[in-house]
Order: C-alpha cells, then sequence, then structure tokens
C-alpha cells in the first residue's frame, strides 16, 4: 500500500477541530455548548450582499478572470483609499479566502526550507500553511505579561538567517486581540529594511479596533512600498466567512505578477461569492459601528468577568474578537476536553480552543486558552460563569 | 529590495495567458475572434442550480465543514454510485474546484523532490500545481499517430524511481480527448500495485464520451482500492465554471485523513457554490443527454472540416471537449500570436492554445494547437475555414 508524504503527516491538526468528537459527546450527551472557540461570529452578513447573490441573472457560471475583474478589484481600490492605503486595482489579487492569499504569499516569496519569523502566538493555520509550502515558521515569543506587544528589535534579529525571508504578522492580531501601534509597524519595517525581507500583514480584522485605537496599515507606510504584502479577507469583515474571498494587495510588482501565475493556476476564484463581495463594499458605516460597539461591549463585558475570576489572568484586546486567557490549570488541551466530556452545570459547558496549538514553540502556552466573543453579551456571561465553576471543580 | 522565490520564478504562465496581450489587441483592432483557446462552455448551467442560489435564505454567509456537509457529500457518493463507483460520503472531500483537489491529492502523496509520471500532452496546469508542490512532473509521451493511447508498460517502467510517487492520468484526456479503455486502465493498476504507487486519475469530463464509449472510472476497478485518488469537478460537468467546487475522493483511509488537514487549513469550500452543486446533482438525465449530443456534433464538424486541410493531422476525440491538431507549421506559438497580431480574415480570427505548454518535454508539440470545441456549430465551421485561409498566408 503506497503511503502518504512526510508533508501530509506533519500537517498539523486545527487546535479547534480535534476537540469537535469530543463536542460531538457533548451533543450527544444533550448537554448546552457555548462555542467559545471558533471566530464564526453570530453577525448577519450585510443584506445588500445577500441580495445580490439573490437576484443574480446568471445563465453560464463562468469562470472570473484569476485575479478577479478590474471593475471588482477598483472598488476595492476604492475601499483601501478610504482606509488610508494607497493602491490600485494593479495591485491587488482576488483570492478564495484569506488562506489562499497567505499560501499564494508564502509560495511566491519562500522556496522549500525558507523561514519566516512570526510572532506567536499566531493563528493556528499559519502551522498547516507553512507546513504544505515546506516553509520553517521561526517564532519570536510575545507575552501575556506585555499584553502581547511586539517583541523588542533584538529579538527578531537574533533569529534571522541567510534562509529568512519575511517577518509575518496578524494586526489586529488573532489570537491575541493586540493591536500594533505606528511605532511598531515602523520597527518592523526597519527590521525588513535592513535585511531585505518581506513584511507580510494579516489585517482581515481591520475595521474591528477599540476604545479609540486605529487600525495602522503596514502599506500605509510609506518606506514598505516593496516590502509589503497585505493579506485581506471579506470573511469577517462582513460576517460572510463562507463565502471564501480573500485579496492578496502589494505594491511590489514582481510579487504581484508571481502570485499571478499561482492565481492562473487555479483558474478563478468563486464567482457567486465575488458578486456577495463585491456588492458588501458598499455596506453602510452604519453596520460597522453598530458591529464594532457590539464587539466592544461584548469584549468589556467579558474581560470584567474573566478578570474577576481568581488566578486568571487575561490580555487587554484592542482589536480583532480574540483573547488569549491564562488559566490556573496545566494543560488547557485536557481541560478543554473534560468540559465537553465529563463537566456540565445544569446541563451547559463550554468549548475553548487551547492555546498551545497557536504557538510553535513547544510547551508554550499549555496553560492558555482562545476565546472568540463572537456570541451575544448574555451567553457570554453564561460561559465565563461556567469557566468558574468549572476551574473550581477541576483537578489536573 | 527583497527578491520572489526560485519556485515563484519558475512558476509556469499558462500557455493560453500569455496569448491575452495579444488578443486585447485584436479587439482594439475591432476584429471578431473565436475562442477555441479555452475550456469556457457556452452550455447554461443547470436552473435547478442557479434557482437554488437565487433562492436561499441565509443571514449569515458562514463557514461549512471543511470536507463539506455530511449531507452533501452522501448526495455525491449516490452519484457515484449511481456511475458504478462504489464510494461513500467518507471517501469524499469537497474542495474549491478540481484544482484544489489536485493540489490536496499533491501534498498529500508526495513531498519535495518527489516525482510523478503523466502522459503528455497534459493540462498545462498540472505544471503550475506541481512547481507550486515541489513535484516533479516526469513526462511519458503520448503520440498524435497512436491517438495519445497509453504509452507501453516499458515506457513507465523505464521512469519509476524510488522518488515516484504516482501516475497521473485525465480521463477523458484534456487535451487529447483520449478515453482509457478498461484493459488500459487495468494495465496502470498493475503498474501501480507493483511499484507501489498511487494513480491519481482526474476524471471531470467523465460524462463526455462519444460514439457509444462508456468511461470507465479507476474506482471501479476494486483493486485500486488503496491505490486510487479521484480528481473531480462540477465545473465541466454542469458548466458550472465559476461555482469552483471540486472533489477529492478515494478509498484509502491514510489519503482522506490527510487531505482533510489540508482542508481545515484553509477552512471550507465556497458556500454559495456549494448549495448551487447540491441542487446540481439533481439535474435530469435529459440534460446531459443534450449536452453530450450537442458536443459530439461539434466534434464531428470539426473534425471533419480539419481533416479536410491539407497538411493537418487530427486525434480522434472520444471523449471532453479538446482535439490536439498538428498543423503544417513550425512554431505554433508564433502563429497563435500571429492570428490575432496580423491576420484577419473580414475582421474575423480565432484564438488557439499553442500545444508545447501541455508538453513538458522541452522542444515537443510545436507544430500543435488545442482547440476547444465549446462553440456553436456553425461558429466551429466558420473559425476552421479561417484556420484553413491563415495556414495558406502564414510563412514561418
Amino acid at each position: 500500500m503506497p503511503s502518504v508524504s512526510n508533508k501530509g503527516k506533519n500537517m498539523p491538526e486545527s487546535p479547534i477541530r480535534k476537540l469537535v468528537p469530543y463536542a460531538e459527546k457533548a451533543y450527544k450527551a444533550n448537554k448546552t455548548v457555548y462555542h467559545l472557540n471558533i471566530g464564526q461570529p453570530d453577525i448577519k452578513s450585510p443584506e445588500i450582499a445577500m441580495e445580490a447573490v439573490a437576484n443574480h441573472n446568471l445563465e453560464i457560471l463562468a469562470y472570473t478572470r484569476s485575479e478577479g475583474s478590474q471593475e471588482y478589484r477598483e472598488k476595492i481600490a476604492n475601499y483601501y483609499k478610504n482606509n488610508n492605503i494607497p493602491v490600485e486595482a494593479n495591485n491587488i489579487i482576488v483570492t478564495t479566502g484569506g488562506s489562499e492569499a497567505l499560501l499564494f504569499a508564502m509560495g511566491s516569496i519562500a522556496d522549500a526550507g525558507d523561514e519566516i519569523i512570526i510572532p506567536e502566538p499566531f493563528y493556528a493555520n499559519y502551522n498547516g500553511f507553512a507546513t504544505a509550502s515546506d516553509v520553517k515558521i521561526v517564532p519570536v515569543i510575545s507575552k501575556i505579561e506585555n499584553n502581547f506587544a511586539l517583541p523588542p528589535i533584538s529579538e527578531f534579529e537574533k533569529l534571522i538567517t541567510p534562509r529568512t525571508k519575511a517577518i509575518l504578522i496578524c494586526n489586529p492580531g488573532n489570537p491575541t486581540g493586540y493591536l500594533y501601534s505606528k511605532e511598531e509597524i515602523q520597527t518592523l519595517a526597519k527590521i525588513v529594511k535592513k535585511h531585505d525581507l518581506f513584511l507580510v500583514a494579516d489585517e482581515v480584522y481591520r475595521e474591528f479596533t477599540y476604545d479609540g485605537y486605529n487600525h495602522y496599515s503596514i502599506l500605509e507606510e510609506e518606506s514598505l512600498a516593496e516590502n509589503g504584502i497585505i493579506i485581506d479577507s471579506v470573511s469577517k469583515r462582513y460576517s460572510m466567512c463562507g463565502a471564501r474571498i480573500g485579496y492578496l494587495v502589494s505594491k511590489n510588482k514582481q510579487v504581484i505578477a508571481t502570485a499571478l501565475k499561482f492565481a492562473q493556476a487555479r483558474l478563478s476564484p468563486p464567482t457567486f461569492a465575488q458578486i456577495a463581495s463585491e456588492a458588501a463594499l458598499q455596506t453602510p458605516q452604519s453596520y460597522f459601528d453598530e458591529v464594532i460597539v457590539e464587539y466592544q461591549d461584548r469584549r468589556n463585558t467579558l474581560v470584567n468577568a474573566l478578570k474577576a475570576i481568581p488566578g486568571v489572568q487575561v490580555g487587554e484586546p484592542k482589536g480583532a474578537f480574540y483573547c488569549i486567557v491564562q488559566l490556573p490549570i496545566k494543560n488547557s488541551d485536557a481541560f478543554a476536553q473534560w468540559l465537553l466530556e465529563e463537566f456540565d452545570d445544569k446541563g451547559e459547558t463550554i468549548m475553548v480552543a487551547p492555546a498551545a496549538g497557536f504557538y510553535s514553540s513547544p510547551g508554550v502556552g499549555l496553560n492558555q486558552i482562545r476565546i472568540a466573543y463572537v456570541l451575544k453579551k448574555e451567553s457570554l456571561v453564561r460561559a465565563v460563569e461556567i469557566l468558574k465553576i468549572a476551574l473550581q471543580k477541576y483537578k489536573d
């Protein structure tokens, strides 16, 4: 019998997905499960987008251009300009989700065995794309004590080798909720310019910033014109995770020409999803204003409730809709499994994402979980109450 | 300035896309261009599929399961059973087009530097996926004189090395239109069993067979249960190229478990496209019957007209909707460009795909083109007339 590849054997399992069998057990036991584990928002998608698809009048569902239509990309460029990001249609490639944008970026800038430095904890699927691309992730640790701020330059410079091709950040951060300041972006700009690296920024949560803070994009920084690559997605912005539309954005012509070859090989991004996403660009500002008030409110509720639990430490998220929570336990994998399999409070329990999967350094983050605040406030209050009771009962 | 990867530099440009600038010149010169170059059918998508999307009542466009919903995959399994292919839902992963299924297959079975043997000429984008995956394509030549039949076993065995992981076929073939016989599939089964290889079969044109011939799938062959991987797609079957839905199908549990990890990293296939594709499974047989009569009619018209041109040799396609045409010229790249840039007959010209891009052996197929018969009969007749006139005028 032929055997699968080593790459395939090494592909990490998602830290969330591996809990699914235990969640299924919990459902079978008729438990109510509060899902704090996944970034699937409960916010409605913009009506304008959903109606555009309902009103489609296509007779042939044909390929589109590999990079997305000229008209759509011009509208996307306008969106960026409205966000102080000076790019044109020809700086943009429409991809099948931010996932594909990241895969194209890795393939365009790194060969097998090349290295990309990523502050950890980071979005767990970066591990999967790196494994698929034979790229080595070199983690630089950021700490809950510093609220996951950018590690000092010296920590990056220690890790740079001749195989280093890029630094990758997620801003605002999944799973940390950390929002990099303008000064931190400029610090990163200095490092990548000095060492001739790319700076890849996953900015899919751009709109979700709180407490009056604003997002500062890597392409607002003029000096990054040749080094910067933005990974973007409509998934969270418009609560359209199932569309599978993202963008790769760069002012570096060689990067765009290269990513376009990857895009052409897979023919085109999905047509219906492009109809929805193009229409979504007309979503009124009021939609975002409401969503952001809602998320900020949820964050406040969640963080305050978590802080009130003895022994629990939590980051202060300024963006996105996640936070890393440090618990007074030894192993959050076992704890998360126990919550689903063994525990309930009045028939209710919670599903959380163990944080170890968001680190690539072994043994780090074992006492942390990621919580996504994608549930209504009342549910979050109850979920934290359940966590508190669970922590009292749990022995590891 | 940081530089792109070697992989990125080596990514091949599609043999079709590189003609696009010349096509744009032709449009600017107000020429009518008959597109024989691309497999975008002019056939209408099934109404039932297009209406299912128009009638969607989603409020949140959410992620689906990474492998597609249980219900959808059960329906797909029924489709296969109706085609004598005995598979269950858990043998199927829904992908973003056949393209992604191929990428997952390559990643699941081959590491960087591993080899896959492919009879050439082959679908040009195999080159792109192989480059993206650092997999080496080892071509085994099939010949127009033999109508692109399976090369003898000895030709395969000469090429098998310790790095060989799989043989990849496209059946019926793009670009050849060749339909492998049951005996040829059994021959391939013997080779892969003997050498412990995978047999990957791109069967996206399964329904399109002519002259009473039937498609014989690799998974109809029981002995291939552990070795066979089917790449499939709704693109051509339902004329829904823009959906971007495909399937990876295998009875090898390790392959499915591995491909699932690739699928989970990219979260899910597009939701609207799955709605369309699930509905498309109810397309009545009459739809296919009509489409196949139409394609067979077009093929007869095209092949007969081509054979009537002096010096032109053409394969006898038994499936799909392509054929390879050998022309009395030296370089079809230059000829295809000349057709768009310099030539017209009464303001009309044709766009063809130079065949060299469908070979990976250098210097082979230079006097061949691929023609896709995705236009109405009258257009095909006129297009071949234009080709005939062009060949009389062209000097290379």
